[in-house]
């Protein structure tokens, strides 16, 4: 009853009668084993007694669809029909920004919808989207409420369509604590090095990585090792408000950030106004590539960003002052801006920030590995209860987190 | 050297010379004394031996501008003067969205500004504003750098700038816990009945009282005991997020909240997509009054809101599935939309929520009272640090102290 | 493949061959269901294609040890054996305080151990505990390393000893929310309705329910609360330490806890000296009862566990000051005091003390419901996690959860 | 009014009358500054109005007895009398373990007790006590309740004691931040610096460094990092409990923490079981320096404590399992083995305990120089507040912070 991650078509069937005495159990199972397949059994009711029959359903998986209906047609040999037939239904939504009711919601699970017979992939990995089909051509696609047109064609239901769960990591032994939260009481020294690996590998297969960064990385003074990540092209982008580009600038322009001078960590006198007068600098000059370009910003992870060309997403926050010219003040167009890297990603770092990780982590296909790193076990926990299953939390402090991290990877 | 809160009005003045031995600090506060003052010395270095002399700043405070003209005319003849004379100092803003360099930084305390020798009130307390002055006018007001115009004249440095402090309220000892955290050990009965005796009098005076709410308050069953003080006029206006409109509108539309059941605390089958069906529902009418008037919404916090014409500001966030159409998508509208109801409030009940509780602690005058209840000390701390002087902070179970507090009220 | 609670006794059997294609398997699960017996497979491998044989093991559960040697008969007809025969190895203790090497460890699960073929239950269920063993008598109980004695007969190696499935409680649906902990965010009026009926239950089943309990009930204004409980006959013994029964009673003599002043939540000249003055006028006494009964202390949640004869025991900690006459200073001594209670407990309320709480839950059998309440998530994550199944955690007020509960068991 | 922090004899007096016009105030003042003595004014009221007088509580400071006494009786020549004239009150204790009613209760703070006019040191600084005193041999001693015996003459009031405020550290500038808790979000780089200094500058002075330790430092890996301190003779006695001891001794002998794989951090079979057989195994030793001296103990903590002679003290909880031989399981024991070096120390650093550093704090003088680390805010802002005034509280993760402060320190 072993199952192997690579076979993701499957198809779950129901059986029923005397299945044990009548021996048609074990026909199923030696026939799936002969046609090398696998199966799992999802349910099981055995009747009690000779009048009463049993019940069962399986899950049969195959390499591919056409692996998978040979079995079927084995099994329907024996009397045993698919427990969910059937395409997916549609209907068109009503109005612009309004979904038809009874419409699927989607999870963040690479996802399936039976068109005409055949399983066609949903494009668009994202939690919480409606599905969008076009029947003629036999494609589908992921959709925000947001931005669903009257009469696009949405599914409905649950019948014709279907999740895949996610196939693990290959090195499984040295990776199984994912799905779980790191408790600030486990060995450090490992998970530092796992975390590398996984920046590593990502740079390798030439995947995007995603830092998501809260202001505590500035404040904590880690900015200069993030730094080192961005310039040994471990980031390849950077999601963040208003705060840590802006504490980052403080920082490059007054040696302060939120008024705590970097060197001493005291406070400075007025310090506290720093913060706005650094943003007003770059307003001067017109934005924050601008402010480079005149030789205003000359140091920071900001700076470091705009001279590797590494692209950097400023989401806006109605707790903002400001904001910075770079900021995008509307949170749709922010989600947007953010999308499609989400898509692209091959790994993900969250640190200190819930807002944006949250953010980040709802437009995240489950199959990218996440970690996410807060000194607030709350934070940490919340992140991965929110169904991102390579996800490893790591309750930390990010400031010494990031310099061991960019020791380890030599940058 | 007692202070009297009611003398806002004040001057730092400077003395020097032999002090003490030629008798001239007795003669400053013996004069200060029969004139009606009161003085309060910053700093006094006393000159050590014959030789040296000593310097003193004393602050003079009057009961208004021309007694405390009366005491410095007394005290020139004492050969002290003003520690800070002029006039603020004005710049044009070089450009749209820029302040001139060296702009002063306000704080959400009382300001007054030196124009041609004579104090004008800052119109608009704010934390982190410029001020824009009309010379002429002899007007003055805070201005946000998003709103600032080119030529605008605004206030640089800090010559001729003052700000009150704060006046404390009048029951003293009932009140004294207050500017320090209440620590989640302190006894609780107490503390209900004075959060109670604060929304009483705001109601009583006809100022208005504004809810700052998290997605929490729903999912703990508070909402109801919100909508107690909604009905019972303690809330003029409420502000939340999508997050909390959503979950009150699934819990009314579906019994759940967050996917979870609200009379039996369990999971309900796919209860995690109610929220985007809730959202969907309200697209579909139009509105949340609109699907109230439609009967669609019939009960709830949000439906009370409407039923009772109670205000509300919904601000978006990067993490907002949907939005509900009611949410203000661009932060800087939000802010727009917050503000006013931030200047004329008596009150400000904050609860479960940090994003919105910090972006209207931003906007609050010093002097508005505050309650800020949260289960998280971290949230409690950093609310209670920003500066906000007339602050609660109640460290208990949001759900619990509502309830409780519904029950003092008697609504 | 059901498995129903009740049947605990079972025996894990191994089959291995050609179990589908020769119809063994088939005949095991129907002979197994003929016989009114319950079954479960813990793994099984398929032999892929015809050369290879398959491997399984499955969990045979009977009513008692004779329907169970009756499964086990008929499955030896088939060839299957016993994956676990043998009798539990016994080994003498080396010295006083010394186990022998490779003993087993309890945990806190009912525990049989096979001693000549036959099952016997070890009595004192209690995690990380050895086993002593009577052969001749068939008895076997747990013994803490402390007082082991050499050439004490203990249970070494896992061969012969069987730990039992937790039952679950009746009311399924109600409390399935058990054995996670409750988050802040969870509607709350539920969930104080079902802690009352797991305190009213155990009170009518005779049983007793253990309060243990830290300083912050009485810091909170609690104490008056879980006064109410214990003259409603809801508590039967009391674990506390110095701190609780210390600042109760300095409550009781002095109107403050901690030095601050119960009624007006301000603290009071020289009341941090409060609790050391307590303790004095308790030893002037002699003991806390002796206190009551020269009307020495008169009101409070200590003199109402006098009142009502209700048994309390406060363990020393290292932190105590004083302590009171009442502690028992020596940590094994206060653990010794503690363990009966433990065995005998229907139900257990934990409430705002991690060191006393642990304590408890190490000597708890699994079997005993427990209710953990604290407003800091951390706490209630580390009890829930410490194997006590039934276990539900809390985070909430406990001053306002305390009031609240009273009030529902209307005490 | 400046004051010099190394004046640390002083006397309140009182001034009342017409002070200023009469020119008694400057008379004072002029007369303190000439004799090269401090004042502090403490109160002043002002009469308002030619008939009323003010009123003055004024603090003088000088070099030693002599210097005071010489000021004393210049301002006596005003009409100055001393506020609190009179010797310390003495009343014998009733009884073994009881102090007389109106005890002092001490502070961490040096205290001084007046004798027949002379002001003594109490010995002995520890916060809690009462103060015993031999007035023959004017010496005056700190004793704890449970030690007090019937007869001893224990002060009590408040007259003619005094306590010294704290001199503050030499390089003021640098250790600004010291009294308030560090939060999470400054930056790390200059405090772990800092923290390298006081362990520096402590071994330099000679006095004894007291590291207290929890067994997060042992879970997190960290322990190689605090043998690299004990090695480099940083430490001079460590404190914990049996967690700490028995875990590090459990990684040495099975290379788990609490069941983890040290080197993977994944769970290993069976290892939950392992820090029983440990404690089992180092009871078959007789203590863990007859493990090490046997050869069973090889590495680790504990090992290099033993192997170094630094002295160490494992204080008892009920929470214990087994406990190890070396725990002294009676809790007043315990703090007397803790006492004296307490009393000696010059820096203790706590790391990831609250028990053991809370009790700890309770013994330590205010003088000793104190840095407390803890990955829990709750738990260094606890520290913190307990009037340890040199205090750095430090929010990280101990497990990095231990591995940079030894590089720092390069041992």
């Amino acid at each position: 009853m072993t199952s192997h991650g690579s076979n993701l078509v499957y198809e779950d069937i129901e059986a029923e009668g005397h299945l044990i005495d009548s021996n048609i159990l074990a026909r199923m199972m030696s026939g799936i084993v002969e046609l090398d397949g696998d199966f799992e059994v999802l349910s099981f009711e055995i009747g009690r007694g000779n009048e009463s029959t049993s019940k069962m359903v399986m899950r049969v998986r195959g390499r591919n669809g056409e692996h998978l209906t040979e079995m079927l047609k084995m099994l329907h040999g024996l009397g045993v029909v698919p427990a969910h037939p059937g395409n997916v239904a549609l209907e068109p939504a009503p109005a612009d920004g309004v979904f038809p009711e009874g419409f699927y919601v989607t999870t963040n699970l690479e996802t399936l919808v039976r068109i005409d017979g055949v399983w066609c992939p949903v494009w668009g990995t994202e939690m919480d989207l409606g599905i969008c089909v076009d029947a003629e051509a036999k494609r589908a696609w992921g959709v925000p409420l947001s931005q669903v047109k009257k009469g696009d064609m949405i599914a409905v239901g649950q019948v014709g369509i279907r999740v895949t769960s996610q196939e693990r990591l290959r090195e499984r032994e040295e990776f199984e604590f994912m799905n779980s939260t790191v408790s600030s009481e486990k060995p450090k020294a490992q998970i530092i090095r796992q975390a590398a690996t996984i920046l590593r590998e990502t740079k390798e297969r030439g995947k995007a990585a995603i830092a998501v960064v809260g202001p505590a990385v500035i404040h904590t003074g880690a900015a200069e090792h993030l730094e080192r990540l961005v310039r040994g092209g471990y980031i390849s982008v950077l999601f963040g408000g208003n705060a840590v580009a802006t504490h980052d600038i403080e920082s490059a322009l007054y040696g302060t950030s939120l008024g705590i001078d970097m060197k001493t960590g005291l406070p400075v006198p007025a310090g506290h106004e720093h913060h706005l007068r650094a943003i007003n600098q770059i307003h001067a000059c017109g934005s924050i590539r601008e402010a480079v370009d005149e030789g205003v910003l000359t140091s920071g992870l900001m700076h470091a960003l705009v001279e590797t060309d590494t692209p950097f997403v400023l989401a806006g926050s109605i707790r903002d002052d400001g904001p910075l010219p770079d900021v995008i003040t509307d949170t749709m167009a922010a989600q947007e801006a953010m999308r499609p890297w989400c898509q692209e990603a091959g790994a993900c770092l969250m640190m200190s920030t819930m807002l944006h990780s949250i953010a980040t982590g709802n437009m995240l296909p489950a199959a990218v590995t996440t970690i996410c790193v807060d000194i607030n076990p709350a934070v940490v926990t919340k992140l991965s209860d929110r169904g991102s299953f390579q996800t490893i939390g790591i309750i930390t402090d990010v400031g010494l987190f990031l310099r061991l991290l960019a020791d380890e990877l030599e940058c």
